[in-house]
């Protein structure tokens, strides 16, 4: 039988423990080279929504083959993109265009018989593998010690980050930033009340860092979140893009790495013509800088023991949550699966309508 | 709902004129810059069959974004690779492990709302579109009387390539040839009985050949198929891969035009200890030569008026059926789909199964 899981049943059996765990056995596949991951692929053309406005629709794609799980998968986006004003400004949204609902799945297969195993939603899988990967950066690179964390966001992701640092590290207190007051304060007593953590909203970003063993952002921004001033001996910070990190952080922090130095991203864009021009950044990461590279490790490595974590208390190190992988959703959708059919969750669907008597 | 057809829903619904149209009108749209193909993606890594025994397991995935039809696709791979040997020859074979059966998937989404609307297993379209690229490539290049059609191969995919080119010209005469003399007469037999056509069995190649308006090659061969001898003025030539096409015939010809001259191809290769290595021969079509170049066009290009056709009746002509796009399965899966709603034929699956209220 085919399982079709909910994110409601994902989210009774994916714990951030069990996220952690499947990841970390994954990255040591792949530095072992018995893992492989494929490129991600964006293709993005013009269309238009059903009421005939223009927009952008966007097909995404990233697999990735896991044999000591036994399993591969493939993570699907299909995605209306509108350009909303909000504020003065126009933002690039994901519209719940399906009858008021998001498009990503992910199909995991059996590498033993070529059979689909399981089909469900992506997204607590997705919020879930982000927040591990930080984690793993956090046990591989953040002081054993880490007792404070600072927390740049309050959204989405920033809820999956506080729960990882905390599954890895004794975090007694979190101070959070984000620029809405109102956001920033739900977001402490949500935290809180979910953590049982002592967990205080700051007035600025300066305040959230000062004197923080770890430093995290999780947000959107397209600007530096991650300032050069706040690295001191010992200091660990993350981001969940690359975006938010300073140029000068990466040079002046002792220790860096990325979840992945290989991954790459392959974009296809024939764009409506209403969508805006969004202006492409050079970063410190583009062109890859030889110099820089010979001091990057990633997950990978560290996990299969090719590079080090931190070595010495003192030292002030990066995490970069670059990119995702879809072998994330292979190491993950693989321990979903057995526990969900353990358990007995989904709807069975039988695995001869996913089949066929002809080789195609 | 989200439709679940099988293959044999699919045979009921697309018919090789059906398939030629939907293709030609996607061809067009690609021309103009108005469709999306993805790169075909290729993972392939050492795993074990359910008996231990040692093989390859190979995920690939391929995609496209059709506007104009409101849909794109993904197909999907997983396939068990295994290395049996057949009359002293080691052949790479792709084995049904899947309780007896093989896995490939089609999965359509709207790009007006991004849900799934349609899930199917991919084998009838897949020869189905194969065949179709094929019969356009004759509506374009081959003499609109072509009357006699050789064709070398009698496997899965050359009962597909008859079908194709009696859908586009006035095929009066078939004569067939491949190595096993009884292969070649069943597939005789079957496919006059199929098609009411007169279809004999060649003795060789060269008997088959001789003297037909139209030669195509349907064999899964690495060395070539199609020769040089065999150009004379108004012939057209057919190849479903590159590897068919002897280098001299390519120079000869007055005229050749590729399945697509835009899509890649990118492979990942981790195969088991056991698996027999294969040496990849470099050919006449890599790297690209820019005199070749300049002389090859494509279906998009021809479809859409930016290259020619035929434009003489004494003309040689070559089309190489070089390698299949996603694109195919969203022009001929929405036009599936649509057949299928409208006869009420598939499984229905809420599409809440396959959406979410979380924005991925």
């Amino acid at each position: 039988m085919t399982l079709v899981l909910s994110n409601e049943e994902i989210a009774q059996i994916l714990t951030m423990e069990l996220c952690i765990e499947a990841l970390d056995a994954m990255y040591v596949e792949v530095g072992r080279g018995l893992a492989l991951a494929g490129p991600r692929i964006d293709l993005v053309a013009g269309t238009q929504t059903l009421d005939g406005a223009a927009a952008d629709y966007g097909l995404k794609a990233m697999g990735g083959v896991l044999p000591s799980n036994g399993v591969s998968a493939v993570r699907l986006n299909s995605d209306i993109i509108t350009w909303p004003e909000r504020a003065g400004f126009i933002r690039r949204e994901k519209t719940p265009a399906a009858n008021g609902r998001w498009v990503g799945l992910v199909l995991l297969f059996s590498t033993r018989t070529g059979e689909p195993l399981m089909i469900a939603p992506d997204g607590f899988m997705q919020r879930t593998r982000v927040a591990g990967a930080s984690a793993l950066g956090a046990r591989y690179l953040a002081r054993s010690d880490a007792r404070t964390l600072c927390l740049l966001g309050s959204g989405w992701q920033a809820e999956g980050q506080v729960e990882a640092f905390c599954a890895v590290r004794p975090i007694e207190s979190v101070r959070v930033y984000s620029p809405d007051p109102e956001h920033r304060a739900a977001f402490a007593r949500r935290m809180a009340d979910k953590l049982g953590k002592r967990i205080i909203a700051a007035d600025s970003a300066e305040a959230a860092a000062d004197g923080a063993d770890i430093v995290a952002a999780a947000t959107n921004s397209l600007d530096p979140v991650l300032q050069p001033e706040w690295i001191r001996p010992g200091v660990h910070l993350c981001s969940i893009t690359v975006n938010e990190v300073h140029p000068d952080v990466v040079d002046e922090v002792d220790r860096v790495a990325f979840h992945t130095k290989e991954f790459t991203k392959e974009q296809t864009f024939r764009p409506a013509a209403a969508a805006p021009v969004v202006q492409q950044r050079p970063g410190w990461w583009t062109p890859p800088d030889a110099a820089f590279r010979s001091r990057l490790s990633d997950l990978s490595e560290i996990a299969s023991g090719h590079a080090t974590g931190r070595q010495r208390s003192d030292e002030a190190t990066l995490f970069v949550n670059n990119i995702g992988m879809g072998l994330q959703f292979a190491a993950v959708g693989s321990r979903v699966y057995e526990e969900a059919r353990a358990r007995g969750l989904g709807h069975e669907l039988p695995t001869d309508w996913f089949t066929q008597t002809v080789r195609p």
